[in-house]
């Protein structure tokens, strides 16, 4: 399978009095990646939070290896893996276009559940995380 | 002049608990699309603060038409505006690819200001901006 | 009726690369005083959300006058107006602590809706505004 | 020593289409209770930054065991760690004050860097976090 890649342009509002993208608004890039991700999977975010399905974070794992600043053109590349079978996980790298660096790596374990907050894994999301 | 234009995607992470884009980041949308626009006029918006010559904001005025939600293709339209000798201004749309309809009109009005806090229009933007 | 006060203080996320608070985090601020001014006169924003009444912005007008910057502590002063049976306004005015320099006026006007998308006032709103 | 606690108040901007904050906003979070942890030990980033010192962060570890929602009150604790010479780090969990249920828990590590992007520990951040 090819690696899903979603490509990104750093807006100036992201950056903060360091002059480079605010550690946190990372998290907001990786979560669009993501949301992407599972779309061209078939997998809709907000239809599934609409049907009451939570798709919610438990673990997040950044490291950060360089900075991105104001212009800088970067893409996210998104590569699923199953931890267990009521756990999925985003491996994610954000790489800066200009020089092919890779700015960040991040692991996103999240899981499912149901309007009464219990474990539930929807058929779809289940296709998209292959247990090995 | 033909306008300028940029396109954007609505990023789940926009969206407030109304399940609809919050109105705060509208500004953010808003702000990017000026920044594009005076990139594509000559004027990088990060080196001019990098010298010292901040661009700031002094009025912002927006009318609410519309939500975008999940999913929503949009664009920005910018056009510039020369309300006195030391204001400029930035008349924007932003319109719903879908079905064309204006979500919301703004005009944002600014100045420029030196290191020492005073007035200063540099050539560049000056330039944008034509007097009439 | 005294006005209604909720003070601040400046996170330094919330500054951009000119070193000074980032234009939209200001709508951001506007909102929160807001919500809390609707709570303490009894109107529970996420409550009204859950049962699908939608309260929106139509209208933002907002004036800035200075800068806030990191360490900066300020208070958001509310006034609700009444501009129309359909329609309610908050005057809101942002003044920092260490002189009490207004930094930002803003008039603010919403409308609310209920699921079918139609204006729809709910009688715990319409006391916060009277008609005059 | 006893642990440096800040006190927040969710903020309904901060909450997504799931109806809870959103899992980046954590980050911010995370952040302005390092600053102000670090503006009671003496240490004012916003003035290190001017100084062209750069705290960076270069690795986030979170998990987050619940969900904060519309209204919720919760304070973050931040205790310091030294893992080596030009590494600091920020042991940080956040409490839910209704129940003082653990909602986040996070090791946060950083350096900090020169103009020329060399690590630079300035005395005032190395007695911060004293070396075992």
């Amino acid at each position: 399978m090819k690696p899903f890649r979603l490509q990104f342009k750093v807006r100036d509002y992201e950056c903060d009095m360091q002059g480079i993208v605010n550690n946190g608004v990372y998290f907001n890039y990786l979560e669009h990646a993501r949301h992407e991700f599972l779309l061209d999977q078939g997998v809709n975010f907000a239809e599934l939070t609409a049907a009451g399905i939570h798709l919610v974070v438990v673990k997040a794992e950044l490291d950060y290896k360089a900075s991105l600043t104001s212009g800088d053109e970067f893409y996210i590349e998104v590569l699923p893996e199953r931890p267990s079978k009521v756990r999925f996980a985003f491996r994610q790298t954000i790489v800066r276009l200009s020089d092919n660096k890779p700015v960040l790596t991040a692991l996103i374990t999240g899981t499912s559940l149901n309007a009464s907050g219990r474990p539930y894994i929807h058929s779809d999301v289940d296709k998209v995380f292959p247990q090995t």
